[in-house]
This record gives structure tokens, sequence and C-alpha cells, in this order.
């Protein structure tokens, strides 16, 4: 240990000796010494990430909390006055919809979306600065503020942006981290993976589902070094998001975030089993025709001109005609009764999991009145459960397409989670219903339990929708339900196979291809033949290559990386400014020395440790880049340089294959 | 789906033609595609391996309750006589012990021990045929019964080996899914890895824990195309273990194995937090000192000359030995008494994990006599549960260690998760004492449940103790307990931390070096400063290189794989007897004909896809390898082949150094 401390004092002498104040300085190396013999400094990091974004999340549930309260407030003082009643409904969400979009889409364009595919493509290797800079993470915060306190008329969530700021808070404390440790080199990988499971984690208090989330959309394969960190990170996040939300007096202890009270002793039947299976096919089948639609309406504005010249001035413009159509819609007084409107998106989830039955409980009048006994008083007040449930997934499904297309930050896993727990809902109250009055099931053993299918079709909706099935953990750990794992898992196995069937893109895959990213798996999905690609076929542009024995006059032209060669590829050359300057002077000044210098006496060559062949495939290629972390890999044949493959422009060039 | 039919006849004319009974064949040609238009052939395959390994569990489950069963009838019919009981008690596991080390070392060597460090190996790019056998898997089973009908006295576990069964179970069935699809060449990457997940999911119904089991044990990088496999087959494993064992009467429905009843109200003061740490840090110590304990014994039993001539020759004389020692401390009437040896394993672990408060129950006598309301009456029997628990620990800790040198197939997770329970619970009791003793806490609110920290007790020591997370997801998954996620999680990663510090080998790790497996990720615990030794320091033989052009005389040599160079590395060929054959055949018959008969007209050159060159880091090679699924990787130095790289022999020599 005091080894170590000796090693931080002395990177930390050469870096800070520059510093103005001596006193500043010595304090920092002493206290990063203490620091740093406990562990390494870049666990501070993943501690220090996973606390800051749960604070950030805590904040933005707080500020949406209360500007959806002011929302309701208003609505109420207004009973009475129709008109003045819907102008405050719809007139508020598309104000603040207008402000996001401006106002995210003046301070950084980049910051509209979920985010979730850029940062899919960050992880896979390929450097996209704007979409981690910290203007981004403001314009993206405040925006997504606004996007929520619009409510459940825009119906968009908040975890897929959370991801992308949890990636955006990592990369900057990765940079701190870097300074801190004195080193000059960094290497983002690691922390980026992490800030992947820590947005997860910290926008639901659910530490495993963000560690699982995290191992699948990173690119192919999964380094297990990042395997703890991601842990360690992420149970930080979602035990700070936990102790705010209990010492703001949410609740009154850590405790899951949508706590649900699902019978333990019979939680289902055994012969229940295979009903969770249909309902995943069904999930899987709702799932192919939401995708279908997503896939229609992205082409759409890309491809219908008048949308496209909207989209291109008039953003705000745009986002305040959808969402008053929208609002106009949900409007409580006309079609919204129907469609449990006035529901917040957190109420709409809490009364889609109940586990007591709706239609039994709608005959019992009193229960009603008290909106806190029963929290789906709202679906039932239009008498038929079934047909509210059913005209809220008719209706959602257009609304829920319609809202991907604004230029705002959003998420859009969120609804997606209550559409399938509203599909699993409609399921499970049917299947109740006919349990209890067509084959009489005996009265005293348990009734079939609807929440459980509200539950299993939310995980397998959205597992279908993203191609992923960490939301079946996920499910878990927000209701806190464990009863229910395997019928879960089951449903949202099968519903998986069938979005998967087909080659089919996942919803995250065709926002990828959309929007021409450079992620290699999305592509893979659409194109299955393109993996056995051979790399020769996409080579990159070869680059300058100097003989070894180079003397200034074939350095002339200044390139900052150059292959050396000697008949072969022998290695790496990183020019700096002073080289050439160097070997410009001594060209100038010392001309009789010249013919004496030679490149490789001035510079070290870095040797090149894996070389490919032309024919190596573009998965195999794509494997081995993940697994180095290295931007770019070196394609030689017969041992000469033939290419360079960077991540970027193979998958552009793979594209137009 | 056509096409894909029509290939499958394709292939099967060729590889079915010869078989007998063309009946048969065509019938199994249709079947085969029938199945293969709903998914792929492997899917079958890992459903399959799911079903037969949890049936092969729970048929354990039944034959090794039913034997301890047996055992505790005789025990109670020799009341009073205590020599016969004292011989009932031992002679009992002695027999049983001795029978599984003589049975699975006559049949299979192999079979011994828990076989987990054997299947990282395997998993990490190995060939290790015999450890995944027919007869190996033969011996294991049949010897673990015994071993586990040996009871709680010699204390050992089911899920090491059920690893190792799942894995032959699903590189058995990857030969029959290889013949079924008419390939030749087999890869068994993908199955032996879902085999993991399977053996851990089906072993206690816990599919999550059991993929995550898999992501960690795999070698460095986890591939995620294995992902979904894993977790099919693992749910399919947990459905069939849970229904079978609700057909079997054991459960009314699907529910955790040990299934407890905390309160959900309030689960555990948000105080107890920084508590739950202290019993991680607690655990993590105590992991080192067993761990510590365990590296030493593995050295005396290799360097001990008495010993080694003993296991070398009379191995079950040994293991009897052992254990009649062991039977003998733990016999009821003397020491036993104080270390609850009566309960079974899995009633010590239920007993451990009851929410009631131990102390306050043991003046209520009524209670104490009913054993079925109150399953830790044996705890308190002695009178003070903190003298029995405390004597418990310090017994089995030497205990547990020798029994991890029986030469016989048994597992030592399941022991070390119930030696965590107990100092978890140790810790929870005396807290819950000086909580209603010391600080006179409101006696209305809800008292500590000690239960809670048994369990986290138990997820942080073996996890310490196995340098793991997954632990903590199976104790939630075990018990159905979501409650205790996040102070569980809290514990196990600061127990993880103090294990792993250090550089201290997990206890997997001390298996593989002591029996010298080429695991490198062990090695590399032990030796961190190996993963940046030049792979060109480790190289094994070149092999024999030819010449493109090489005639008939230089492949004389009969040699299954060559290298072809033109001076630079061009390829692999592989040289079949027939071409050899013929060959030869030109060069005696048609003498004048040899001089055109090349080498390059005769086979086909594989092209090499990937080269390293010598200065490529052991730990880099390592991670292409395991992206790659190769066999072996070639360096070159400047194109020309310098040694090929095989794992085996890689680790051998990174081992010396």
């Amino acid at each position: 240990r005091r080894e170590i401390c000796v090693n931080v004092f002395t990177v930390s002498d050469t870096t800070l000796i520059n510093s103005k104040s001596p006193h500043l300085s010595s304090c920092l190396v002493r206290v990063r010494c203490v620091m740093g013999s406990l562990m390494g400094m870049e666990w501070y990091c993943f501690a220090t990430l996973g606390v800051l974004t749960a604070f950030l999340s805590f904040l933005m549930d707080l500020s949406v909390a209360k500007l959806l309260r002011a929302h309701q407030w208003l609505y109420s003082q207004l009973e009475g006055h129709c008109l003045l009643q819907f102008l405050c409904w719809t007139l508020y969400p598309v104000s603040l919809s207008a402000l996001s979009t401006s106002f995210s889409q003046s301070i950084c364009p980049f910051s509209a979306g979920s985010g979730v595919p850029e940062v899919r493509t960050i992880l896979s290797g390929v450097d996209m600065p704007h979409y981690l800079s910290l203007t981004n993470l403001f314009a993206k915060y405040v925006g997504l503020i606004c996007t929520l306190a619009a409510g459940s008329t825009v119906f968009l969530g908040k975890v897929g942006p959370f991801v992308h700021l949890s990636t955006m808070v990592g990369a900057y404390l990765n940079q701190l981290c870097t300074v801190l440790r004195g080193e000059k080199e960094r290497t983002e990988g690691a922390m980026l993976v992490v800030a992947a499971a820590v947005g997860v984690a910290s926008c639901f208090g659910a530490p495993i589902s963000g560690v699982l989330f995290s191992v699948e959309v990173m690119s192919s394969h999964f380094a297990l070094k990042d395997y703890c960190p991601c842990f360690f990170a992420a149970a930080c996040g979602a035990l700070t998001f936990h102790l705010l939300s209990m010492w703001s007096g949410e609740q009154e202890t850590l405790q899951a975030l949508f706590q649900t009270s699902f019978s333990d002793d019979l939680p289902f039947y055994p012969l229940e089993i295979p009903v969770f299976a249909i309902l995943g096919l069904l999930c899987g089948a709702g799932s192919c025709i939401y995708l279908f639609c997503h896939r229609w309406i992205l082409l759409f504005i890309k491809t219908n001109k008048i949308l496209i010249k909207v989209l291109s001035t008039e953003k705000a413009l745009y986002s305040a005609m959808v969402v008053f159509l929208l609002a106009s819609v949900t409007f409580p007084l006309s079609a919204g009764q129907y469609m449990a409107s006035k529901l917040t998106i957190k109420q709409l989830l809490s009364s889609l999991l109940d586990s007591r039955q709706w239609t039994s409980q709608s005959h019992n009048a009193s229960m009603v009145l008290q909106p806190n006994l029963c929290p789906w008083s709202e679906w039932i007040s239009s008498g038929n459960p079934y047909l509210t449930l059913g005209f809220f997934l008719f209706m959602k499904l257009w609304m829920l397409v319609l809202a991907c297309t604004l230029p705002l930050p959003a998420g859009y896993f969120m609804p997606v989670f209550i559409y399938g727990a509203a599909i699993g809902r409609l399921f499970g109250e049917g299947l109740a219903y006919v349990s209890l009055n067509v084959v009489y099931l005996d009265q005293n053993r348990n009734p079939i339990n609807p929440g459980g299918y509200a539950l299993a079709g939310a995980a397998a909706f959205s597992g279908a929708v993203t191609h992923t099935l960490s939301p079946a953990l996920l499910a878990l750990e927000l209701t806190g339900q464990s009863t229910h794992a395997a019928p879960i898992l089951l449903a949202t196995l099968v519903a998986n196979a069938l979005a998967r069937s087909g080659q089919r893109p996942s919803f995250y895959d065709a926002l990828s291809i959309s929007k021409k990213l450079p992620h290699l798996p999305s592509l893979l999905k659409v194109c299955p033949r393109l993996s056995s690609v051979p790399i020769g076929k996409v080579l990159g542009p070869r680059g300058p290559v100097l003989e070894r024995a180079a003397g200034p006059t074939e350095v002339q032209q200044e390139t900052k990386e150059c292959y050396v060669s000697l008949s072969l590829l022998l290695g790496v050359l990183k020019l700096t400014r002073c080289h050439i300057l160097f070997l410009n002077m001594t060209y100038h000044y010392f001309i009789f020395q010249v013919l004496k210098k030679q490149l490789v006496d001035m510079c070290s060559i870095q040797p090149v440790s894996v070389q490919l062949s032309p024919d190596t495939t573009v998965q195999e290629a794509h494997g081995i880049l993940s697994v180095l972390c290295g931007e770019s890999l070196f394609v030689t044949e017969r041992g000469r340089l033939s290419g360079v493959v960077t991540w970027p422009e193979v998958t552009m060039k793979t594209s137009k294959l």
C-alpha cells in the first residue's frame, strides 16, 4: 500500500508542479493518497456517478410532480367552465412541449429523442463527442422535465434519456478522474458501460435490471471486468434514489417504486402458466404491429416533403401542433373519459397493476367514490372497464407512434411498458370474468389475479418492442413481486421469440438505422448476410505509409499518424508537431546532417499487435474491436498493409452493400 | 421458411442416405422439417437441456430425501441405546461416502470434486473430453446422491456438481443436435455456456441468478448471442423443476424453494442499512479466513507424504476416516447437540432464515415442543442460541475445510451459503437483543428481523468466497424475498470488495491453481503482472511449414495440419490421409506427372483471418481467442510465422514465469 502511495506522489508531482497554488496541490495530493490507499480512484468515480445520477433523477421527479400538481389544481379550479377547462387541458402541455423543443433544440440539437441508440453506438466504440457534452446534459435535463410535466397527454417516459444523461455524467466524471490520477490518455469504455447500468438503476431504483440492461445494450461482448463496477455503481444509484425518496417523505422505508400486494400463498394456479405463454404471444404480436407503425412513421417523416420542411425549420410549432392534437383527443370531457386520461403516468401503472379485480368491485359504488382505496376508479367510471381498456389500447397505439416523432428529449420505454400492462390487464380481467362467470371456479379458492397478467404483459410487451429480456427483471424490481418471476419470464421469452423472428429490427434498431448511426448490430439484424462479408470489401483508406528509413523530405507533409513499413507492416507512428518541426529544422539548417537522420532514429514506432486478413468477416472484426477497445485495426495481405478498419467507415460502407 | 425446409432435406439426404431403414430416415427428415420451420434445432436442444437437467435434479432430491428419512427413522428407532445410536449416526454416512468415493473413482476418476473449476477451464476454450463423457455423468450423478444422502454430517452441497452435470448433458445434446442437423463439425461453445446457467437454474429453480452465474464464470467476455439461449434454457429448467416438485406434492404452486415470510410493510429500518454494510465487512473478513484455511489444506494434502500415499491408493479409506471423524463430532448426544446437527441441510437453512426472533421465543416453552411451528427448536434446545451459533460457526469452519478434501463428487457452495447465513443470524440475533434490551426500541413498532441478516450474510459470505455477485440474486430467488434486495446487494458488494482486495484467489481459483488447470483468469488473479507478458515469450511450437509449391516429397511426413507459406504466412492446410495417399500414389505410379503436381493444386488453403504480433499481451490474446471461439492463433513477425498460440500451452508456460 505504501508503494501505491509513493507512486501516486510521483505521478502527481509531475502533473501538479505547474499549478499555481502549491498548498492546494499538496493538499490534493495528500487527499488523493489517503483515498487511493483505500480503493482505486475509479471506484470513487463510480460511486459519485451513481449518487449524482440518482440525485438528478430524484430532483427531476420532484419538479415534475410539482408541475403536474399545478396543472391538476388549475384544471380542478376551472370546474364548470368547459371551454376554459379545455384550454387549460390543452395549452399547458402544448406550451411545455413547445418550450422543451425550442429550449433543447436551441441549446443542443443532439439532445432530442431518447438517446439510447446513440449510447449504443458510442458503447460499440464510435466517438461521438457532441452527444456527451455538458451543454447536451443541461439541454436534455431541462427539456426532459418539461416533456414529463406535459403528463400522460403526451405519454412519454424518462428511462431512455436518463441512460443518456447518465453516460454524459459518466464521461464528465471520467475526465475528472483522469485529471485527478494525473494520466494523459483517458479510456472511456468502462465508465460508459457502467453509466448505462446506472441510468436504469437510478431511474427506477432497480440495480440488477440496470446491470442486465447494460449487458444487453453493450455491443456484442460484455467484458467481465465491467461487471463489478456496474453492480457497485448501480447499487449506489439505487440506494441513493431510495434514500432520497424516503427522506422526502414519499416512502417510509426502502421499498419498490410501484409496490404491489399480490397474495403470497397461491399467487397463481399452475394451470395459468400456459395462459401466461399465450399472453406472451399476444404481446409479441402486438409489438410487431407497434414496431411496424413506428417504422412506417419514421419513413413517412423522412419522405413527406411538407413534414421535412416543417421539421427542419419550425420544430417547436410541429411539437405544439402534435401535442394539441393529442391533448384535444384526451380531453376528459370528450373521448378522454373513456381512456382514463385524468391519471398521471405513475397512477396509470399502479392502477393497472392492482391485484383486485375491477369488474367484481365495480358494483360496489362506495369504493368507487374513494379514489385512495380504489385507484382504478377512472377506468370503470365510464361503466365497462373492458371497453375503456380496449379504447385506451386502440387510441394510445397511434398516439404513441405520433408522440415518438416529437423532436424533444423523451423516453419511449415507460409508455410501452404501460401499454403492455394494459394489454395484460384486459387479458387478465377477461380471464377472471370467464373463470368466475363461465367456468364457475370454486369461490372459496383465491380468485385469478389480473394484476399479475398486467405485470407479465408489461414485461413481455416492452421486452418484445426493445428485443431485450431485462424488462422481466425490471417488472420484478419495480413491484417487489417475486412470486410471479416464472410466468413473467416465460411471457417475456415467448414475446421476444415472436418479435425477433423474421429478422425484424427492434425499436432501437429502427431508430439507429433511421438516424444512420454506425451501429453494426442494428444493421446485422436487418440484413444478416452482412455478417459474413469479408472485411476486405469494406476497407477504409490506407492513409500515408512511410518507409522505416524515411528522411525529412518524406515526412514533410504534416500528418498525425503514419504506418511505417519496410516492405512489410512494422508499426504505427504518431508524429507530433515537434517531431516534424525538428525534422524540418534539421533539414533547413544542418543540411549536411540530413542524410544521416532517419525516421527510425527520431521517433519510437509502436508495433501493431493484431493484423487481420481481408477474408476476416465483418462480425469477427467487430468482436475483436470490441474486445480490444481500440479504434482501428490493420488489414494486411501477405504482410503488406492493404487498409485500415475504423468502425464508422466500415458501418457506412456495409450499409451500402 | 420453405427454403429452410428444402435446405434441411438436401443436407439430410447426404447424411441419412447410408442409414439402414429408409422409412425411419424419411420420417426423421419430415419431423425435422416440421420442427425446423418453427424454430432452429438448437432451441429444441436448449429446451431439452433445461428439462432434462431439472428432471435429474428433481430425481436426485427425491432419492436423497428418501435416504435421509431412512437414516432418521433408523436413528429414532434406536432411541435409548446410546452405542447403537452412535453406530447408526456414524456408520451410515461413513458407508455412503465410502461408497460414493469408490464408485465414482472406479468408474471415472474425473468425477470427484465440484467440477466448477474444470467447467470454467472448458468454457475458456480448452478441450477436456474426459470431463464431459457420459461415464463421468453417470459416476458423478450416483456419487453425488450418496454424498448428499450422508446429510449435514458431511455438510456438502449440490450446485457445483450440478453445473458440471448440466454441461455434460449439454455436450451430449450438442453431439445429438449436430448429428440431427447433418453437420460434421460441432461447436460446443454456446451449449456449454447455456448449460452452466441451466445447472444453477434447475438446481434451485432460480433462472435469473443462473444466467448471472453463467455471465460471471465465462472467461473474460460474455458473448451476447448466448444471452437469450441462456435465459430460455434456464427458464425451461426452473419451470420444470418447480412443476415437478409441485406434482410430487411438495409445493402447492410454483414458489421459491425456501419461501420466507418477512414483513412487507417495514422490512427494515433505514438506519439498518449501514449495519448491513458492517455485516458485509464481517462476512468478507470471515471469507478471507476460510479461504486461507482452504488454501492451506490444499497445499498440505499435496505436500504431506502420508496423505499423498493414502490419497493415491486408498481413497475410500480416507473418505471413511474423515467422515467418521466428522460424524463422531456431530453425534447429537455429545457435541452435536450444541450445533443443531440433527437438522438436515435444508432444515438448517430454513431455520436460519426464519423471520421470528429466536431469543424472545425461547422462553415460550410450548412453541419449542412443536417443531413444525418452531423450526429453530434445535438451535435453542441447549439453552443459549448465541452459544450454539458461535459453536456451530467455530466447528463447521474446520469441518468444512476438511470435507473439501474428500475425493468424492460434492458441491461446496451450499455449505458456504449456510455458513454465511449462520454468521448473519448470529449478528442479527445480537442486534435484535440489543435493540430490545439495551436501546429499548418502541415495542409497538416492528422488531428487527434477524432472518434478513441471515439472508444478507448468506449472500455476502458465499459471494465473497467465490468472488461472485450472483449469490445476491440467488438469495432473493431462493426465498422470494424482494424486500431485502438493496441491503443484500450492499452486503455482498462490501464483502466482495474485501475478499478481492490484495489479489487473493477465490475458492475456485485456488482449486484451479492446485489442480494445475490451464485457466488464465485464475492465474492472473494470483499474479496480475502476467497480463502484460507479451505473447512472444510463451509461444507454442510452430509445427511443420510447407511451401506453397511443395511437391509430394515434402508432404511425405504424415501430419494433420500444416501452415503454408510462400516466404510469408498464407494459410492453414488440413491434410487428410486421402490427400497424402493420393500424393503418394502419384509419386509412385505416375512419376512423370509428379513435377507438375504441387500442393496448391491438390488442396484448398484456408486463409488465416487474424495474426498477432509477438508484442501482443497475453490478456489481449486471451480476449481475442474467447471472441473468435477458436482453438489457436498465429503469431507472425513481419509476415513470417513465428509460432502458434494454443491455450493450454500458453497457460502452462505463463504459470512457469
